[in-house]
This record gives C-alpha cells, sequence and structure tokens, in this order.
C-alpha cells in the first residue's frame, strides 16, 4: 500500500482547545465581517423581523491541506484560462453554434442568446466586455504502478457572479490569525506549520482593481453625470456581506462609488438615454442621476432569477446598455457546460481554436474528461458509461447551466436518467468524478462543529477586461488579464454539493504541502 | 425668546431614505464590527445555545449635533485631566483621608483600600502605573441677559474600565462614510454638513499604543518568558467587539499578544514567581507560560464583579503583582465620586494640591458643583436642597462608587434619601444636572428605530502612564500623557440612565457646529 499523500492532520484538539478556537474564531470573524446573515431555519423572520442578525459565515477551523505544486499550477494558470474565455465569449459563431445544440434543451441558455441576438440586431454600443471569472478545481491523485499523478482537475469554469471572493480574503487572515497567536496545537508527531503555509488571499483588492480597470476604461461621463458601477443583486441575500467588501474597498481604495440594484428593480431605477448611456437614480435620492460604467451581475446567473418576463425585459435593458457588462451575455454564455465539455471531450478539436499554443498543454492538464449525453458516438458511448451502475460510480452527471444544486452523483445518476425523458439527456453533461486525497477537518456552522473526511475545492479568480473585434482586431483584444486571489471551499465528504452560501461547505484556506 | 443653539436637524427622512440608511447602517456595521452580542430579551439561550450570533451596536443614524468650541476644550483639557488624576492616585495620604470618610458608608471602597494596605506592607513590585482614562461631559448652556454660556459639564471621571474606544472610532468612520456616499438626505434649508463636521475617532489605535507604552515600560522579561498583555474581562461579555479592537490591533499594529483572562479564573490561570512575577497559562496551551506586562481591567471595577472571596484574593493577586496595573488600586480609587466631590464642591482647597497652577481655571470651567451629603456645613446646605422638591428638580443623586444604573434624577431624590438610612447618606454625593441644549436623533436598536429628543454625553479618552514617588521624586513623575479620542453617547432625553451595553442610549459620533 503506498503512503498516504498527506500527513497526519489536523493536531487533535481537546475540549478546552476546541473552545478556545471557537471563541476566538467567533469574535475575529464578526469583528471582521466574515459573516452571513443567518438562514431562516435558523433564525426566522418572526424573531429578528428587520434582519440586523449575523452569525459567522461557515468556516473550517483548520486550513484544510493543498498540495504546493497544485495551488501554483492553479494560480500559474488563470491568465491562461482568462485569455481563453474571453476569446470563447468574443467567437460569436462559435458560440452560437453550441447554443444551437441546446435549443428545446436548455430554454434558460436559449433566452439568453435571444438576448444577445436582439441586442446586436439594434447594435451593441459597448465593446468592452469584463470578466471577473473563478475557475474551480479539486486535486485529483491517480496512483500508477510505481508513482503517482497529483495535478488540479477543473470541476467548472464561472464566468458570472463568481462569489465569495470576499470572504476568502478574510478566511485566509483568520487562519493565519489563530496561527500567529497560537490558538492551533501543534500536531503529536511534532510537524507544524507556519504563517507562510497559509497563502493570503488577495481577492477583494484584487477584484476591485477589475471593476476599477472596467470603470477607467469607460471613460468619461456621456451625460455630464457623475459616474459608478452597479452591483446588480439578489434580494434578499444573505450573502451579502462577501459582496459589500469589494464595495467598500472600491470607495476606500479607489473613491468609486458604487450602488446594489436588485435585478426586480433594474426597469425601475434606470433608465437609457438615447445614445444607450445607462442612467441611474437611487430611490433613497430621487433628484440626483449617476452615469453607470459598469454592471457586475452578482444576480441573474441562474433561471431561478427569472420569475417573469420583467426579469428578461432588465437582462435585455442592461445588455443594450453603453455600460461595460460583467459579464455580457456572450461571456455568460461561454460559462455553460456545454462549452467546458466540449472543450474536455476527449480529442476535442475546439481547444485550438482559441487558445494559444503554449497554452495548451497546460490547459489539457487540468481538464477532467467529460463526455456529452447526444447521439453523437461519444455521447453514445457516454450513455452507456452512465446507465452502468458500477461504471457510474466514477461519474457525476450536471446540467449544462450555472448555478449549483442539480449535480446527480455515482450510483444515483442510472436511476436519474431512467427517469427523465431521453431528450432531455443532452441537456446534461457526464464528467469522471474527481478524487481528491483523503483528509479530516472541522466545519463550524452556527456554532455547531462538524467534524470528519472533508472535500476540498479550490477556486482561482481571474480578471480580464477585453474588446470585442473590430475590423482592424478580428479577434478582439485582452486589455487587462490577472490572477485575482483563491478561494477553497471545503464540503463533509458525504454531502453531494459544495455550494457555501446554500447551507452546504465552508469557506476555508489552503495550508500548503509538499507532496 | 432667544434663538435655538443649534440649526434645525437633522433632516427629515421620508420611508424610502430611512430605509436606504437602515440598510447601509446594518451592512456596514457588521463588516466593520460596529457590533455586540445581542440581549437575551432579544435572542435567547435556547435560540443560540453557543453564541454565534451578533447585532449591529446600537447606534446613531446621524452625527448628533455638538459644539465646536465644546469640542476642543474637551480635547485640549484631557491632559490636564491625565495629569490631574495621575497626581490623586500617587498621593497616598490624601486619598486614604477620603477612604476615610467612606468606612461604613461604601463597603466596596473601604475594601479596595484593605487590599492596597495589604499589598503596601508587603511591599510594591511594580512603581508604574497605566491609566486607560475616559472623562465624560455634557453641553451646559448657561442663558444669561444679554448672552449665553455654552461650556462642557463634567460628569465623571472614569479611571478604569474606560469603554467604548473600540466602537467610538468605528462609529464615526460609519457616519463620515454614510454622508461620503450621499445616504444623508440635505436639509431642508439648504444647510449641510461635510466630512471635515464629523472629527475621526482615533481611539482604537491611541488607547492602544497606551497599552504598547506600558508592555514596553515593563522592560526584559524576568523569568525567560515572552511578553504579553492580560484583558481582565467580565465573562459573559456582550460588548466583546470593543475590547477585541483593541487587542487586534495590539497584535497587527504592534505585535503586541494579548489574552483574554476573566476575573473568576486569575487565581486558576496566573501564578505569582517568587519575585511577584506574574505568569499566565491559556487553559488551551498548558505548557506554554507567558509573563504578564501590563493587567487592563475590564472587569473588577464594579461591587458586582466580587461575588465571593475568591474575586477579593483575585485582586490582591493581580495587585501585589510586578505586572503593570491598568489600574492600579489607587488609580481605581482616585475615580470613586468621592473625590470628584470634594474637588468639585464650591471653594474647595483640594484642586490646588494636585493641579499645575495653569490648568486650575479651565479645570474649574468643566466642573459643574457637587456636594456632599455628610455633615459638613456644605453637606447640610445639600441635604436641604435635596429634600425641597423643587429645587431637586435640578439635581442628580449619585452613588460614590464606579459603575451606572444607580443615580436618582430630579424630583425622585427626596423620596429616594428618606427611604434610605440617614447614616447611608454620606453615601452618595449630589449634583447640578447638567442642561443640555435640545436636538433630535434616530436610534436603531436591534433594528427598531427610536426618534426624537436625545441628550448626549462626550467622553474624551486619556492615556497615561507615571511612576509612583520615590526619594528623588517625592510626587513621582509622568511618563507618557496624551489625549487618546473621543466618544459621544446618546441617549434618549427620557431616559434617566445612559450606559449603552445596559441596553440604554447609543454610541455616536460629533457632527460640530459653531454656536
Amino acid at each position: 500500500m503506498k503512503s498516504p499523500i498527506f500527513p497526519k492532520y489536523p493536531p487533535a484538539l481537546d475540549d478546552t482547545q476546541t473552545s478556545y478556537l471557537l471563541t476566538n474564531i467567533k469574535d475575529w470573524s464578526i469583528a471582521h465581517g466574515l459573516a452571513v446573515r443567518p438562514q431562516s431555519a435558523f433564525i426566522s423572520a418572526t424573531v429578528d423581523p428587520s434582519g440586523v442578525l449575523a452569525t459567522t459565515a461557515p468556516v473550517t477551523i483548520f486550513p484544510s491541506l493543498f498540495p504546493r505544486s497544485c495551488f501554483e499550477q492553479g494560480r500559474s494558470i488563470q491568465t491562461a484560462y482568462n485569455r481563453l474565455y474571453s476569446a470563447i465569449a468574443r467567437d460569436e459563431d462559435w458560440l452560437g453554434s453550441i447554443v444551437q445544440e441546446l435549443v428545446g434543451i436548455d430554454d434558460f441558455i436559449t433566452k439568453l442568446w435571444e438576448v444577445h441576438m436582439t441586442v446586436k440586431q439594434e447594435g451593441y454600443t459597448q465593446s468592452l466586455t469584463l470578466g471577473l471569472f473563478r475557475s474551480d478545481y479539486m486535486v485529483h491523485v491517480e496512483e500508477l504502478e510505481n508513482s503517482r499523478n497529483v495535478g488540479l482537475k477543473q470541476v467548472e469554469f464561472n464566468t458570472i457572479a463568481s462569489s465569495f471572493g470576499g470572504l476568502s480574503s478574510k478566511v485566509s487572515t483568520l487562519h493565519r490569525y489563530l496561527l500567529r497567536t497560537g490558538a492551533y496545537p501543534a500536531n503529536k508527531d511534532g510537524s507544524s506549520f507556519t504563517e507562510s503555509s497559509i497563502p493570503q488571499s488577495q481577492a477583494i483588492a484584487s477584484l476591485t482593481r477589475g471593476l476599477v480597470a472596467a470603470h477607467t476604461a469607460y471613460g468619461p461621463s456621456k451625460s455630464d453625470k457623475n459616474l459608478c458601477i452597479i452591483f446588480l443583486v439578489q434580494e434578499p441575500e444573505r450573502n451579502v456581506f462577501d459582496q459589500r467588501h469589494l464595495e467598500y474597498e472600491l470607495l476606500e481604495a479607489h473613491g468609486v462609488r458604487a450602488f446594489r440594484l436588485p435585478f426586480a428593480r433594474v426597469l425601475e431605477e434606470t433608465h437609457l438615454n438615447d445614445d444607450k448611456t445607462l442612467l441611474y437614480t437611487s430611490p433613497h435620492a430621487s433628484d440626483i442621476q449617476w452615469e453607470v460604467t459598469t454592471v457586475y451581475l452578482r444576480a441573474g446567473y441562474s433561471p431561478d432569477d427569472y420569475l417573469s418576463g420583467t426579469e428578461w425585459d432588465a437582462r435585455l435593458h442592461l445588455e443594450r446598455s453603453r455600460a461595460i457588462k460583467c459579464p455580457s451575455i456572450l461571456t455568460h454564455l461561454a460559462g455553460c457546460k456545454k462549452v467546458q465539455q466540449v472543450l474536455a471531450t476527449p480529442h476535442s478539436p475546439h481547444l485550438e481554436r482559441f487558445a494559444l499554443k503554449d497554452d495548451i498543454p497546460r490547459l489539457l492538464d487540468t481538464f477532467a474528461p467529460i463526455y456529452p449525453l447526444d447521439k453523437s458516438q461519444a455521447g453514445l458511448e457516454a450513455r452507456s458509461l452512465a446507465l452502468n451502475t458500477e461504471r457510474a460510480q466514477r461519474l457525476v452527471l450536471k446540467p449544462q447551466r450555472e448555478g449549483g444544486g442539480n449535480n446527480v452523483y455515482r450510483k444515483a445518476i442510472p436511476e436519474f436518467l431512467k427517469g427523465i425523458p431521453e431528450s432531455h439527456w443532452p441537456a446534461h453533461i457526464l464528467m469522471e468524478m474527481i478524487e481528491p486525497p483523503p483528509q479530516d477537518n472541522i466545519i463550524i456552522r452556527n456554532g455547531e462543529l462538524q467534524r470528519g473526511g472533508v472535500i476540498c475545492e479550490l477556486g482561482v479568480y481571474g480578471v480580464c477586461l477585453w474588446e470585442s473585434s473590430t475590423d482592424e482586431e478580428p479577434k478582439g483584444r485582452v486589455l487587462e488579464n490577472w490572477e485575482a486571489g483563491y478561494l477553497l471551499r471545503t464540503k463533509g465528504d458525504q454531502s453531494g454539493e459544495g455550494g457555501v452560501a446554500a447551507g452546504f461547505g465552508a469557506v476555508d484556506s489552503c495550508c500548503l504541502v509538499d507532496v
């Protein structure tokens, strides 16, 4: 038997040590805004009708172990991913052909495409697009006869509403604080970790600089108003502090004003000038108009956000505006699972269309095999894998659209597929499960401790600002491109889904180890 | 009729404006640690057994108006007050005579004195004392025939556990943020205030520098251990974030480690070496001893903290240690109301004993007349005032000891005095009520809004580090002395008590106006 990848970790805690850590985490997190609004199952609206309470965000007590080489791999490849996805978003013809395959299968994708086509026919007024991306990975361990491969495999690439940048910066500061103050006991075997083992996520500062880059690139006001950025948000939003940290950084570090605009109020609170300039009026100050440079979508990414025609009208309204969209509809579409699938289907020709030659081997390295469920040769082969109970053990079935909560795991796959019409199968993709190295941790949720085996997902943020194609630059032009900090999300290894805000999983940071 | 002192204020709010302010205050406060643990009447332990929830600290929506001249008066006189009270704390004979007058009347004061005497007989091992003081004032308006005097009158001088330095820094940042982002509407009459109207309280940074000054002056370790500061605290503590902000600043800005030690656990977790060096062991890391340079008391200031002999043993244990006390017993005693009374009794000879000649007129200016209730000539005259229902309307009766919650106001005074034995009367002092100028504001508490007339109390923090008397310096020596930021506490003008943590009043900041 091979030696385990990770050292014995985390150190054992007695009751006093646990209580000391818990007290320190509870106090530090509220003092520094590592917080969420409580779930209604925890605190009902009857108890707190005005929603004034907050609670520590679900966090791990210890930073989880993460191979240093994988962490560096994820950070160093981010600019290549930014280039790749911005190139896809600029290739309307290719994206159109992908969307065609989903007509009649995924209404949401189809509707998004229609919004794009409407604006295209009118003529886009803004050639710049901002991407605040997050590429999510797990560590995959492949045991060979005399060696072992340890590397990152991509879970998904988020082109819209990439969340937890705010809290990720805070949680690495928390873990470094706990370490620095001796709140963690040494491992029994004498091994220990140091502050330099826990990289500080710079996501707040770095994502904010991305918004500022767009804000600046927008240029001077067209309407002689003050300029602002809009955060398009859901309401209510439990994860509000995550977003607010970016808003506060915009103001404090850059003097840039941002407003939170609930998706449902877009048509009431914004207005398009004849030249498509987007003007915003906050209801608290109805005599003041602002010109919007950038619309940062933290809503509108999932079909659940579109309850009526109004939200589609709102999305169209924003898309046709002169404001820089983060992201545009085409960029949103570039993040659909179908795109990830066609790139990662073994022997796919598509990657070469978008990626720099030098980037391709490194990108391929991070792809986990993904299969379509259509009637192509690859699709038919995938169907037989999915329906085979034993083989399905190593697979996950995902819908092609954004937003968590609908994945089907392992042995549940055959039954699930048999329960829906075969015509709906192509709306899903099939992925090889990534098999991360086992480790333990403790998650704090609403003050309760959950101990046991955990699975970690690394998210690397990326900022990319680009110009769409012009006559001189038929492939468009990337103006800004940088890696923008990281997030570790950790969940119990028994739960299927990893979304922290949804009540599963916790925000975490990396304790880097050489493996 | 004279014109009102203050302009019309605050601006009127419609429902949308109120809701916008409320949302912004709720989010900003949690993101920045302007928070308290909820009262059990709001959130019971059944709902949140592990105490993970927090709520916005009670704050005013607007910074309250405050005369600029009074604000400058309070700040500029603070170093004189620091000198005065450190001189009193170094004059053991004089303090002894004051305590003598309270024997049999105030058990708490008597007990504190006994602790001091015990340590004195053994011999004090530490000649340095740290004061983190707070001098509390109200604006007093005196209408004369052709003019008006507006000045500060001192409510009390706190020599122990001066609280809200942490939250005061945060609330001025909040109010400046709301102003900067246009969350406040303009006054209907066109007048407005600017960020420079709202002075930023520097209490976190400045009080922390005081603790660092003591920590440094302590010198190198006597026991070859790492050095630390102890925050002596109550448990549970709803106002924990106020204290934590100082602890975090100690670590982040100065690399100084502090531990929270509940008063009830002093004897378990600390130990005196033969040379009276104070050693601390945190229960979470029982194999590590720290040498304590400074004990910062945020507990032990009130008789309620001494439930058994154990707490008195603990106070003695700390007092006899080599650690610098913030404050020492003598300094604690210097803050008793009796001292304030004998200084402020009209024609008192005592001030000249302690204050610099140049400071005396400025100090006298801030004294509100205070009368003893003993059998001296002044005391007998005061008794007849206190028992006169009409005259009592302008008086407040206060116990001589620290800690709020026991003041008797105005017409309730005669009845109160008649209800207790006459022998207990000298345990109280009588003060002229200070009559502040009327103004309105809105207080947010647990998300609910309380509108109406308010009364403000300005607290000015002071740091003072001194050496007790030696043969060369019989009056001792002040080593550090500075003004250390401000607090405004605001309560509805119908409530008698102003303690924010006790559930009355709110933290506030000043909107300076020229009057």
